[in-house]
């Protein structure tokens, strides 16, 4: 058998990207709601790269180095954890209410790094499985089918309860000799669906998981983002069984091209003890063969950033945050004028993030996908792009994050046209 | 059985690193021959994020959009495979001898997220080992142990023959049932041996490796530090077999922080044909789930510098050429003037490069680099750290590049005294 054999169905998911990309090339005049990119509105990379010299600043008395030196050390190879660890501390202390220690942080490459770096130095064994919420992130299945790791998948809805979907994912794994290992969610704002895990989902979860051993890998690109209502604690900051690993990201509250991600170990996971490799430890040594060290050059930029902005980064996304929730007002609005009082059709208004998603009283796959494109101008992601049963086949994911109102109009539009032609007169 | 499960012997190698920092640490006074980084008196950075907007220019007609909105595109998320592919393919050209297209180039997170890609994605059977020369680069044997991928090492001294050499571990290989895959090798100035391959090695290697189906992976970082004597041409310019993959970085012709190396697929592997992805497809894939791509801010820093400079590197790393061949010869001298005489002590000269290794009379490994460090006061890389067996347990690596002539001679002196010190009076 091979080692990293993509397990079934692998094939179509790995594909997504491309096809996303094609779509998009084939088609430049479609309004695209495919893409869950951050807008370019707010990007001030010319601004960014002149914080470069606060950062050398700061590096130079960290280190105790005359500050003509320090750009120099930043320009070399660098510490394989990162030189942001108390900035990030700092940071996420501020703005997620997460209170962690600069050496329970490790820089990575961007978030998609720590997601490799965790998945394959958790599941070492074939017996190991992931399991995922279905739909979930393409980065994380990505990560599991080319290392040739098990994918288990559950669906949380309200009524079962987490704890109960939980268990019943697990013991369907148990029963066939393999163990879950790592449980992958977004529980705010979550890629492709939107949702938000309730505070009693989550401490269901943790509860569970921390009485089957089980680490959680709390993925969080979007919390930062709510557009209105209350602020669910992260799962790490509730974690007391050091069970929740947090991974963050500069991509969306900066920008994507600085690839600078990281994640936060629970103090147990980060800690070694009596000559053994901590899990922070293994994760460093195989991040120091992936890609060495994160540029300190980009790492830099954001230090800059951060220290410009006195460590948080709440008050700089303000106007990013109210340009989104424009677009999801104008998204739901759109639904509403096209849709409403279509049978079959429903949509959910997140308070929060870049996604929605709709449901058609029809199949909506990659077929779909084209027609739309080729012949109504409108791009859209198939949920079942993102799902790994088939309970999302009628589902779409539209992102609303790098559009504008006017567009969204129109693409709604174009849509609306398109699903009442796929729905016979009644 | 494990999927990814260190390979015997794994657990030291893996651990060299850690040696090497700690050494560095509680000593910090000794006179340091461990670490191969560049000289940092060379780096540039204020001047080369000078370069930026150059390149913003530049990519804003490539793309055919405003100069205006360049800069946004690049703090963006960005194609997979890099968007400097063209200028690497030109610079390449000139500064190489190397003839390839834009499209065969593959931007990757430094050329250590290249080794971890290639390899990776050309052992996906669990029979498939990677050849490598004993001793070799320790970023390639980690990325072995690290994925379970299992290592096979040859040495290629003069009497036998490349050709020779390589089918005698071929053979070895393939009566236990499994198959060499990859050969790994860096043919100039070998990183710890210092070594360069002549002609009739590299054609002797490709002939022997395009009969088999071995794929070649000739990494060059140090080929342009050359300080005498006639270049040999890369193995990727003597192929006709397209089986070299060539693999480069910017990190010692401008500095490792800004993360930027690259693949070069030879035409068969990077063109997909008749619904198959192709070599570099796949690599694309896993690149995309690893680091999704190359930081195009760090990206466009090295593309500033390579339009600046007219598309080549050569003139611009002169001076340090200067300075390390100054520091290559003040290596010599230092050695000729201690060890003159001294019966079993010898050295290589190398023509260039970053390294040379000295052997003893006796075993030099972890205990007697550590007590070289704390008695004598100079640091020192035992060439068992990169081996992978015992024929070079008497070796030393004496890296020259980031140091001067008068730490030199003095650093030398200290290991000279140690060598007498273990020596018996005759």
């Amino acid at each position: 058998m091979t080692r990293a054999s993509p397990a079934a169905g692998a094939g179509s998911r790995l594909d997504v990207m491309n096809f996303l990309n094609e779509m998009a090339e084939m088609f430049p005049k479609a309004v695209s709601f495919a893409s869950g990119r951050p807008a370019e509105t707010f990007f001030q990379m010319d601004e960014w790269l002149r914080q470069v010299p606060r950062f050398v600043a700061h590096f130079a008395e960290q280190e105790g180095i005359a500050p003509a030196k320090a750009m120099n050390r930043l320009a070399q190879y660098g510490r394989t954890n990162g030189i942001l660890n108390s900035l990030i501390a700092q940071q996420v202390g501020v703005d997620e209410g997460i209170a962690c220690r600069a050496e329970q942080v490790l820089l990575t490459t961007g978030c998609q790094e720590a997601i490799d770096l965790c998945l394959t130095a958790l599941c070492q064994d074939e017996d190991d499985v992931v399991l995922v919420r279905s739909p979930t992130y393409i980065g994380v299945t990505g990560v599991a089918d080319l290392n040739g790791i098990e994918l288990a998948s559950f669906s949380c809805d309200a009524k079962q309860g987490m704890g109960a979907a939980l268990a019943q994912a697990v013991e369907a794994v148990e029963v066939r000799g393999k163990r879950v290992r790592v449980l992958y969610m977004i529980p705010d704002f979550d890629n492709p669906t939107g949702d938000v895990l309730s505070l009693q989902q989550r401490l269901d979860a943790i509860a569970y998981c921390a009485q089957k051993g089980i680490v959680v890998l709390e993925d969080n690109p979007y919390g930062m983002f709510r557009y209105e209502g209350e602020r669910v604690p992260t799962m790490f900051s509730l974690d007391r069984h050091d069970c929740v690993i947090y991974l963050g990201t500069y991509s969306k509250t900066l920008c994507p091209s600085l690839r600078v991600g990281f994640a936060i170990l629970p103090a147990a996971l980060a800690a070694g003890g009596e000559g053994r490799l901590s899990l922070l430890d293994r994760l460093s040594q195989a991040k120091s063969f992936a890609t060495v060290n994160t540029s300190q050059i980009t790492q830099a930029i954001v230090g800059g950033v951060l220290l410009e902005k006195g460590g948080s980064l709440q008050g700089h996304i303000g106007p990013a945050v109210a340009f989104y929730r424009q677009n999801r007002d104008a998204m739901a609005a759109a639904l509403e004028h096209c849709f409403a009082g279509q049978e079959g059709v429903s949509w959910n208004v997140p308070e929060g993030g870049f996604f929605l998603t709709v449901t058609l009283p029809f199949r909506f796959g990659m077929e779909e996908a084209q027609m739309c494109a080729r012949d109504y101008g409108v791009l859209l992601m198939p949920l079942s792009f993102f799902a790994l049963d088939v309970r999302q086949d009628q589902m779409v994911r539209l992102a609303f994050s790098n559009t504008d109102p006017a567009a969204i109009q129109e693409g709604i539009d174009r849509f609306s046209r398109f699903v009442k032609d796929m729905i016979p007169a009644g």
